[in-house]
């Protein structure tokens, strides 16, 4: 399998995929739609839908229920970026080579694009659970996917790191692995275990596939450390170096290139260890795990 | 009944079952609890949770279902409030008497504690769904809510009007209309519908309560601005005359003050005949509906 050409064919058809759930109906609120639009399809690896379909295939999941929350996910991965990016946070004004959503929409209209897809992330999930109503799983994917966005999930992780810069506080490791858990971890937790869910899994495979994303997870951010310092600005879209910039306290900072480095290799050998424990076809998780963290961008 | 100290009462013991809801575990994200708890509890009339429990009652809803929603609501209400006074939005320093959360916290964990009050409506109220699996209304309820509060609802009604402040725009009636119906009816509207869904009011009936919250919020929009005009800063809790600050088109401006006055009574009418068409008994929600339109502050 050639996984980089797998990896864009799936990412193309995930967008396209999107795309039909992304609102439709335009009005005097267009500007904020626009904006929606613009932030989603900015680019982005779709690693989170992506990760959440291969588990499900993995599981022997067939339907499309699976869909709403591959479009759910991009949606509040999307409006963690934007509010991420805003002045009174990171202040970036590009992402992947392109200009943020408040360098191009304004900060009053950033701040409402994101919560708008956070809120339209749910509406579409919300969608699959009235439309399969009496089947549990789907409710329970949907609380699964609230739960890792929030603050025992993702905010969680932003606001210790946002508050770890603003204060100039002095991070220690475990606030700084309690940060990458989740802020970065939650979400890939989340895919790996609403795709098992929404497939039929038991309760110990998502906890498996729970362990799996945490793993990938500390394994991507590291890796995001790293390119940080080795990477050039063609290669990552964004200015180098603007953890040092930002001065923030990166694992390579804690524990240096070469460690760094080697705690990729481990982290991301551990995490598909679990998955070769697993049953089910995991070849394409598989080679999208070793790949995700051997990436130069 | 003396409605103003029932409203008390009731407000009373809403603010104590919204307490039970709010996220207890601390850890390192303490500071975005901490800010969530004084958003949440810096006051407020519990309108929308209140108008919920009456309708559910007037339908004769005897569960305690409602709770996770009432308690959501007033969430997403507050987030709403949290984002809408940001610097890059109103820039408002006072609410309700009290320094508004970025006054407090600073504008990244405003920004993060409304994100975070968001999610964790939708946490809370998911929970519900899942505890009553099986039961359409409650998901039914839930897609009202996120709905409601979404790009076709309030946050809809929020971009055009901060666009229209933004950019000098010069609004017409129609805007404005639109603007009052999307920010201040539709979180009025899903209370209402979600107390009758739940309930188990049939559709008929929720369309009505729909109606009814519509023109509910027309007219306490409306003597919203009526009373930034005539109303004390002791009155209000916000200094006076903060629409005409901002340059703000509103009622008030377009058709002076006699005819605001007496389009409330108007809409108010409206809203509370509907009500009277409507089996139950609706007692409270009737004078609930007259004092809020009634009301100095």
């Amino acid at each position: 399998m050639d996984i980089e050409q797998e990896i864009l064919n799936r990412a193309s058809a995930i967008e396209d995929k999107i795309r039909t759930y992304m609102p439709k109906e335009k009005g005097f609120q267009q500007t904020v739609l626009d904006a929606m639009d613009y932030s989603v399809f900015a680019g982005g690896k779709r690693l989170r839908p992506m990760l959440m379909e291969a588990s499900y295939q993995m599981f022997g999941g067939k339907g499309n229920v699976i869909e709403a929350f591959m479009a759910a996910i991009e949606m509040i991965h999307t409006y963690s970026l934007v509010h991420d990016d805003l002045p009174a946070m990171d202040n970036d004004e590009y992402r992947r080579g392109k200009k943020t959503t408040h360098a191009v929409y304004g900060e009053a209209m950033a701040i409402l694009a994101g919560d708008a897809l956070l809120n339209y992330a749910y509406e579409t999930a919300v969608s699959a659970v009235v439309q399969n109503a009496g089947d549990i799983r789907v409710a329970k994917a949907f609380q699964i996917l609230a739960k890792k966005a929030g603050i025992y999930g993702m905010i969680g992780g932003q606001v210790v790191d946002v508050e770890s810069e603003k204060n100039g506080q002095t991070i220690d490791r475990e606030r700084l692995d309690f940060i990458y858990r989740l802020k970065t971890s939650a979400l890939l937790e989340a895919s790996l275990m609403i795709g098992a869910v929404l497939a039929g899994a038991d309760d110990i495979e998502v906890a498996q596939m729970e362990a799996a994303g945490t793993k990938l997870g500390l394994a991507f951010q590291i890796q995001d450390d790293i390119l940080d310092v080795t990477g050039t600005f063609e290669q990552l879209g964004k200015p180098i170096g603007s953890d040092d910039k930002n001065d923030k306290a990166t694992y390579v900072a804690f524990e240096g290139l070469d460690k760094a480095k080697e705690d990729v290799r481990r982290f991301s050998e551990e995490a598909v260890s679990i998955l070769d424990k697993l049953r089910g076809n995991h070849t394409f998780l598989r080679e999208l795990f070793l790949y995700l963290i051997n990436r130069n961008r």
